[in-house]
């Protein structure tokens, strides 16, 4: 049996969107950019696209520019809004638990002669509002805290965020590259200027993405070139890719209800089961219990589709690389960092020891997991934990104490 | 009958080239970056495909760069060796009839300080490399210069640049993205330390492109993310567009010999049979038998699936609309500058006046093209230009006189 349990590194298309998307790669193949009809009627599909996908955000078709994916995205919205308003100040703040492009590019800043304040985050993985108001000052230009953790699922309270920013008169980024097509965005009621998605990770195409920029904000393009996208992303427009995403975008919210109840029981059997019978596992994402006690929705605070469990005395990619020979795909983190063996700086925000970070692993579902495929796993891997375990050389108390040690003269900046 | 003359804007994919990726959307759809089997699976692919791609270009996997299209690839080698290579100097030249994404990179790294020298080029299109090699001085980091011109089809002589670059230790970047899938490309024999390709161009799909980078030479970046793509490029990998590029590109390259003699045979007919029946029109592009006379090769400077012909007395735009109602597609120049009333920024370097420029139409060619196309293309195009003629309001001296006076008054710089 194969289980695929990493949907938040990338998703399988949707085989609906492989279906509508087919007629743009050999008959409505013209370069929108062209004024015959062959460019014409490619330019009539893409903003057909564009306005549905601004609907789904609550925004207009103007608001929304094309990009190659969640990273370009991410790169546009804080570079370009930086670079264009260095005049009013230098000043930004994300959070320490951001994707390696929103945190690259504010280090790439820095190097610029920004300053960056990275926010810290809760236990369970999320911002306080609270501090973020404390820390905007006079020459702070820009918010940018992404709304779905991609680590632990841990969902930020952007519709505050965005209200203190508007209070303060501060452009608020979310990357809401986890998020887009899986949980509700407005980005008016959000008070959100620039949001980031990427097509990929709602079974959608690789390599397409878009920004929502706010109407009336000028960003500085990252990119130069032909007059395409406003002024702001140069270069022949992708349009299977638009359309793609155009169709998994429709797909998604028209499904949005029926996964979301489909994700948290899949979610509540993975925990539950994996809680309930490998001893010392424990869930890094917000625990809905903990944090949704008592209220209607129980997940305002964890998006379920991204479970993070650490297992103790282990190590979580060797945990990995088991439950691969078992045909079970899983991961330590974020894929963009795979191969590092860095502990993961979101589990290392949310106050876990570096050797509990390096024994997480993280199980991302979709709407394409089945029960089935939950079962499969749950009867694998406490097998798998227990053969490490009984390997581990942080079996007894003196290795686990040497370890710690070593890695926290590494990482304790 | 639909004819399409405008493949230098972009190409119909390739039916086996949509075949082949079709299951790198559903099947093979891990991200490469992840280290379970289903990433392991995309990227055994991923680096086939860079293989291969490599190999068309006479480079090794190692030097091939996957970005999201031409301009991005541009972009990433002009801005990017600029950026890393400042403190040896602050000089780039490139030429006046390059691509946008070459041109406004230049631009915008003038607004950072460098200096930029704009080569001019001959009647035909052409840049002079002795003047090239006069330009070059200590502080030139960097020559950029097209392979094959978009607009006219002229082919620049990459390789007596290239030689010149490397006598004079100045790195040298070609945009080749008319030209790879079309010409045999060498890097190593031309002296290319960085070549920029789009899949879009050969059949392949959109939102793809690639950039050679020659081993050992460092790059800014111009996206901050993952670590992907040797720290050059950030993001998910486009594995149906990087497989879909090479499949393109190993189709293009088998059949370039057969394809060249079809394009050759079709830019003659279209030629011949423009040039014959219409009075007052001209070939903008370089005529083979002008700068060939002798020579085996008789299109040494001029890829001829790209005609450029001008007419005298109309207006190109007004020209291309009264094809496109008979089904035929053309263009006035790049699709990247359609609908911009300017005229062409490379017909005005080869010496043509304003409403010369204004008065030229591209008709692009492709291996798909067929002779019927051509024949309907010749038995519609007479009747529209002396239509337009007609009610031209050049057709006497003393308007077309007006209206240079006018235009040189604001080109002449």
């Amino acid at each position: 049996m194969k289980v695929y349990l990493d949907n938040a590194a990338t998703t399988r298309m949707d085989p609906d969107v492989v279906s509508f998307i087919r007629p743009f790669f050999e008959d409505v193949f013209g370069n929108p950019a062209s004024i015959h009809c062959y460019g014409r009627e490619a330019m009539k599909h893409v903003e057909e696209a564009r306005s549905n996908l601004a609907n789904c955000i609550n925004a207009s078709e103007n608001e929304i520019v094309f990009t190659s994916g969640g990273t370009e995205s991410d790169n546009l919205a804080i570079l370009g809004i930086a670079r264009s308003l260095k005049h009013k100040g230098k000043h930004i703040i994300t959070s320490k638990i951001e994707h390696p492009a929103v945190l690259e590019a504010c280090k790439q800043l820095e190097k610029e002669g920004y300053n960056v304040t990275y926010l810290p985050v809760s236990r369970d993985g999320v911002v306080n509002v609270d501090r973020l108001n404390e820390t905007i000052r006079k020459e702070t230009i820009l918010v940018s805290i992404m709304h779905v953790n991609n680590e632990t699922g841990s969902i930020q309270p952007i519709e505050e965020i965005g209200k203190v920013c508007r209070d303060n008169d501060v452009l608020f980024h979310t990357d809401a590259v986890q998020s887009f097509g899986k949980l509700n965005i407005d980005v008016k009621r959000m008070n959100i200027d620039l949001l980031s998605a990427s097509a990929h990770k709602f079974h959608g195409p690789k390599g397409i993405g878009m920004l929502y920029v706010r109407d009336g904000l000028y960003l500085h393009p990252i990119m130069y070139g032909g007059h395409h996208e406003m002024g702001l992303r140069p270069g022949t427009l992708n349009v299977p890719g638009i359309l793609g995403m155009m169709k998994a975008a429709e797909i998604a919210y028209k499904e949005l209800d029926k996964t979301h109840a489909h994700i948290k029981r899949l979610s509540k059997k993975v925990v539950d089961g994996i809680l309930g019978s490998i001893p010392e596992s424990y869930l890094n994402s917000p625990s809905p219990t903990d944090v949704d006690e008592g209220r209607d929705n129980r997940y305002t605070r964890w998006y379920p589709g991204v479970v993070n469990i650490r297992f103790s005395f282990i190590e979580g990619e060797s945990l990995m690389l088991l439950l691969d020979k078992e045909g079970i795909a899983c991961s330590t983190g974020s894929a963009c960092a795979s191969g590092s063996l860095e502990p993961s700086h979101v589990l290392l925000a949310m106050g876990l020891r570096p050797e509990q970070a390096h024994g997480s692993l993280r199980f991302s579902m979709s709407r394409f997991t089945s029960i089935d495929e939950i079962d499969y796993l749950l009867e694998k891997l406490p097998a798998c934990v227990e053969r490490l375990r009984k390997i581990s050389p942080f079996k007894n108390a003196e290795a686990l104490d040497r370890f710690i040690r070593k890695h926290h003269q590494r990482y304790k900046t």
